[in-house]
């Protein structure tokens, strides 16, 4: 019954269902990817791939944003492009419930996409914790969702374009920290197109994968709650792109309550005149604790580059505290070796919290005066820029856009 | 450590280390491929793809088996219909261990690609219990190490290819009965494809997916033996490619035992006078004995096309028995709904044999005669023609291919 109703759902949604609410997330959703994915452009795991498939790409009619020429791929290769390049620095939206990233897969219309959160919801966090990596996982439904929506295909044609989806199975947690993480949204994209543009011609495939005794949930997950989520829809529901949220700084979330921490910690150190130009040399140790969660994902003490610094709470911590600052410039390999950054890694301590929350952290620096005496400076923070609680205003979602851009284009 | 063996062996595999005897059964597998896909590229599942997807393929490199043309797509567009083709008659070959198709996705280079039966075997039976076609799953990984083979790309390389055709696990079992199930080894063999060309240009993955804590094996598989398996790789160890056999019938090899013994009775009614030329009406009810596998997995007693007819040991016991063939032809949908076949399915009464083996069955057809007597003739099946024990000989192997070559190519 699941992949029946979501594809009633989507076939039968309406513009005018949607509220002003809903509509201004969704442009702030589209807006903050489309800046990720120019300021992702440049990135080798995209000149890599275009380079080695450039020979296989159709006539084109796709642009690959933050490229020279504004037209240069069939849709098929684009929307492999572009889904690398938009979650290439780990700089995109979160659903919160789920850690997806709904928009990568799914940027051609948002609304009906998102309800491929519904599907995630349905099986998280089991099926995160088995290994799978849940924004590419969800995110081949959630692009034949939304392009079978574009194509005006009937909710048989979207039911088997699910299916068509579901069957591809694509991202496994283990490709963390490599060129191949990112690839999984983009190739999440090409699924969800290639299922929608073969069901819109009438391939066929199981009309009841999600839910069949060996469909997608129970193949992929130890427990599933289908029925439930799938009756949440809205707008009788609830809009789970309401939960979307946009980060401040290009790495996964649960970094973020520890660097935002940091750059207040900066400014309090620059403030009361603790902090050299030069940086580091006062910093004596940094104790950091969080939730356990934090560790287990983001626990890598000597990134070697910004690929691994991303899973490395200690470089975010580092460079918040050092530089003020944790966009992709501070990502970049060469600041990840940077021997001042390698320096104040070292002297960050970080233990879990058994009673903090994911999104809670407590952090206390060491600094040694110019007289030999020393200063404990401490910070909790309950809630990172950009959850929920507090998000991104436009005009910083603006700031950020402006700022991916300006490095590529100019 | 699997991975980096996988990769390892390889990439320093020689052709000189391939005996007279795995050369043949190589040649073999990709002649018996080659017929398959001849076969099957007229079928509904390849005409819809090309059709949907012609707008999308770059400058034409490759050949599709069967179509006017003899080049006609690029290389990433020809391993998907070559390999949806390969497989939509379900008369491809099967190494027997595992029930992988194995030429399917690894059809450019047959020893290497067979390396994936290896890590088929590491996951056997738990990982297609879980619901997962093990053909394209492990397609993906196969095609992934032959085509880094034929690019000649280093170990390291290759362990990449590995990681990224690993992380994109394609096929439910759901989809059986569909055009999707041939999807499948298609996309497998995209994915591969798509893995060795990106790896082969620097683009990086895991170098330890197969093995990892979160690695391929352990999230799509309750038990695993990569370590056993990738130490009996040959030639110290043994050829899987020695274990393929070939299909006399166009669908799971666990009908194969009925079918063959209903073509044997086909044979003994007509010798014995009691086949009219109009078939069925005499026979009364065909009980058939089979292993219990057969039942799940082909238990459907009304299929309404062909696809579905495969899944059907009633279907394949109707045809043997009316026809005396179990060719393509008797798998086209309008058999499948012919009157006479209809009727006599319905009189094919199928019990699970607990003291079977999956490749043995025990048939009993009553017979009225003329005078109003019954006749009962049976037929107990050790073997069916296809088995390692019973394999398909040359001659007969090349009149499977002219058969299946004659309605496409005339």
């Amino acid at each position: 019954m699941a992949t029946q109703a979501l594809a009633n759902w989507s076939s039968s949604l309406e513009y005018n269902a949607l509220s002003a609410e809903i509509i201004h997330v969704a442009v702030r959703s589209f807006y903050n990817w489309t800046g990720c994915v120019v300021g992702g452009s440049a990135h080798p795991a995209i000149t890599i791939a275009r380079s080695a498939l450039a020979r296989f790409s159709g006539p084109p009619t796709s642009r690959l944003l933050g490229s020279e020429g504004s037209i240069d791929a069939d849709a098929i290769h684009a929307a492999l492009f572009n889904g690398i390049a938009s979650h290439v620095h780990d700089y995109d939206d979160t659903h919160l419930d789920t850690i997806i990233h709904p928009t990568d897969g799914a940027h051609r219309l948002s609304a009906p996409g998102h309800g491929r959160c519904k599907v995630g919801r349905a099986v998280w966090p089991e099926h995160y914790d088995v290994g799978w990596h849940i924004t590419s996982t969800t995110g081949s439904i959630g692009a034949a969702v939304a392009v079978s929506k574009l194509l005006g295909s009937s909710a048989p044609q979207t039911a088997h374009s699910i299916g068509l989806a579901a069957t591809q199975v694509t991202g496994l947690r283990e490709m963390f920290g490599s060129h191949t993480k990112s690839f999984h949204p983009g190739r999440a994209a090409q699924n969800g197109l290639l299922a929608a543009i073969l069901s819109g011609e009438g391939y066929t495939s199981s009309a009841q994968v999600l839910e069949a005794k060996r469909g997608w949930a129970n193949v992929v997950s130890s427990a599933q709650r289908l029925d439930a989520e799938v009756a949440s829809l809205a707008p009788a529901g609830r809009w789970e792109i309401a939960q979307n949220a946009f980060k401040p700084f290009p790495c996964g979330i649960v970094v973020h309550p520890v660097i935002d921490g940091c750059v207040w910690l900066h400014g309090e150190l620059r403030r009361q005149g603790l902090l050299l130009s030069e940086g580091e040399y006062e910093i004596q140790e940094v104790r950091v604790t969080v939730h356990p969660l934090v560790l287990e994902l983001t626990g890598k003490t000597a990134p070697r580059n910004g690929l691994e610094a991303k899973f490395s709470v200690y470089h975010g911590g580092a460079v918040g505290l050092l530089l003020g600052r944790a966009a992709p410039a501070q990502y970049e390999d060469a600041v990840v070796v940077d021997e001042r950054v390698v320096r104040l890694r070292e002297r960050i301590h970080a233990t879990a919290g058994e009673n903090l929350r994911p999104e809670e952290c407590h952090l206390a620096v060491s600094v040694q005066r110019s007289d030999g005496s020393t200063t404990v400076i401490e910070k909790h923070v309950d809630h990172a820029m950009g959850s929920v609680e507090r998000p991104m205003a436009d005009v910083q979602l603006t700031d950020k856009f402006v700022d991916q851009c300006i490095p590529v284009l100019g």
